[in-house]
């Protein structure tokens, strides 16, 4: 069975494109509150998760023993764009826990954002500083100093960080976690497959803090806070994480993840939101899930104004003249 | 009704995205030697018919004008990757013509080919010589000096270039091209939404040279033998068109467009061959193709394997660690 056409993109006046997709939102007692196409299947949340796998560093009392700000927690559940300021706020991360660039074991990419790939074409080419995990894996190598073990392995599903983190998706999601349904993410630690609807609940779980461990929720909270206040450090310029969080503050939290996914919390609603494109398409994804936040928040006109832009974003040509629109289908209406 | 999934990509032992899509595969008499999905409905080749709307560069009389050798026809029928070789020729083509790159109306956008970028960023940043289409467009100016017409809006529909591409396609597809099915491509000329069916049909027909002119089957030999003796410059280092070109020679004529789109020509076999992939995604087009290659053409065991390759690869990330592979599914086999 095919998930729902959720998203067209118009050239002129035909569809050029579709995307299918499926969207699970949930309370945290684990309730559906929406749920379109396939829920229940196991999918690779991928980055979308990065901030239930920056909950150790806090937990752990890593975060407090190396004095880690809101910068450098956004840091550690962001997808970075690469630019300057992501770069030296991974490197003071590294730094605050006696650590060096050596230590990341991401690999190396080029900055998402092209402004700063090119500053770097100009100083002879990216280091894993530019990855767009490269906050994630400082955490980790922090949290692996604070609980006093060698940081050398800790992107191996076995090292005590990733089991630690592994332990925090499954108390979040309810999934069990077990090798089947493990895989190598893009910079080289597991990534967990998980349905939809449990991913929906994790999240949230994750923004009221409600069916987790008193000490979970206060980890979660300092996060959500965190990227609230420095939300250009989750994702960067432009970003749709970065837009959304700055508009709406500690409202949502929002999250991209590799392969067309978004996971979401409503604090305030105690809702928790997750979107997968089938085919894995980003600009589907961030239309589902801004169109999700349109239908469970209440926003002020401006905000309204602000979000149906990226529900029906204007697609341009090289020369910016107008060619199409992004829209959603009936499914999501 | 929902095209089938052709291509699924796997992340461990997970399938983590899917991509529908349609594939037509048709003789010169129009007659279906294959058909996937829906091949009846209109979709914008985009690039992958820039091979017809060279054709009249070569009818005109423009090419042999003003000495247009190989590289600079297959840069006509161009993406490019914007490396030095391929900015070189298209620099070449407008001298030739007595024309300059302020002339060029593609717009600009980084090379497609990071080290290209990275030299690029070292110099100060993409003219419209490195946007992937300068080559068509350099092309569509040397036409229309050729012809002794204002150059100034050749990308304009109205402008009678345009009008001989239009004229064109339509004799090759058999498709009538009216303004409900005309949109505005990347580069800012008119693309034309066609059948998958009758895309391959014109392959077929650019191939065989059968069902057109002697005058149109002469200038469409002349563009395949330029792409096949210079097949780096339609596309560029480690590209699908390029590769397989290189592989198979005159043999087939292969190029892709934007958003999911391959046609390609058989000459030998007088077929010729169209894939769209639903949501746009090459990594999934480019599969199907090679799949259907390796279908209808007669290959030697080093041809097979080579053309296996691209039907599956195999997914590395940042480090090099192999985490999944691309496969086609049973609808294609």
């Amino acid at each position: 069975m095919s998930n729902p056409v959720l998203v067209e993109v118009m050239r002129g006046q035909l569809v050029e494109s579709r995307h299918h997709g499926a969207v699970a939102v949930c309370d945290a007692d684990g309730n559906s509150a929406l749920a379109i196409g396939g829920v229940t299947a196991p999918i690779f949340p991928r980055s979308a998760v990065k901030a239930l796998q920056a909950l150790p560093l806090i937990e752990q009392g890593a975060a407090e023993r190396f004095g880690l700000g809101n910068e450098e927690l956004a840091l550690a559940c962001a997808s970075h764009s690469g630019e300057d300021a992501h770069v030296a706020g991974v490197e003071r991360m590294l730094a605050k826990a006696g650590l060096k660039t050596s230590d990341l074991r991401c690999g190396a990419h080029w900055p998402i954002a092209q402004s700063a790939a090119a500053a770097v074409a100009r100083c002879g080419g990216p280091t894993a500083l530019h990855n767009n995990c490269s906050g994630k894996h400082a955490g980790f190598l922090c949290a692996a100093r604070a609980i006093g073990v060698d940081p050398a392995d800790y992107w191996r599903p076995e090292h005590p960080v990733q089991r630690a983190v592994r332990g925090v998706l499954e108390d979040f999601t309810g999934a069990s976690l077990g090798e089947a349904c493990c895989a190598i993410d893009g910079c080289s630690v597991p990534t967990w497959a998980v349905p939809l609807r449990n991913l929906a609940h994790g999240f949230a779980k994750f923004g009221s803090g409600r069916g987790v461990s008193a000490g979970r929720a206060r980890a979660a909270a300092r996060l959500r806070q965190a990227c609230a206040a420095a939300p250009w450090f989750v994702a960067g310029t432009g970003r749709f994480c970065t837009d959304i969080m700055q508009l709406l503050g500690q409202r949502v939290f929002v999250k991209t993840g590799a392969e067309g996914v978004y996971c979401a919390a409503l604090p305030e609603q105690a809702l928790g939101i997750a979107v997968k494109c089938d085919d894995g398409a980003s600009r589907a994804a961030q239309a589902v899930m801004a169109a999700v936040l349109l239908r469970f928040l209440p926003l002020a006109a401006s905000e309204r104004a602000a979000l149906e832009r990226f529900v029906a974003p204007v697609q341009r040509n090289w020369n910016g003249f107008e060619v199409g629109q992004i829209r959603i289908t009936a499914a999501l209406r």
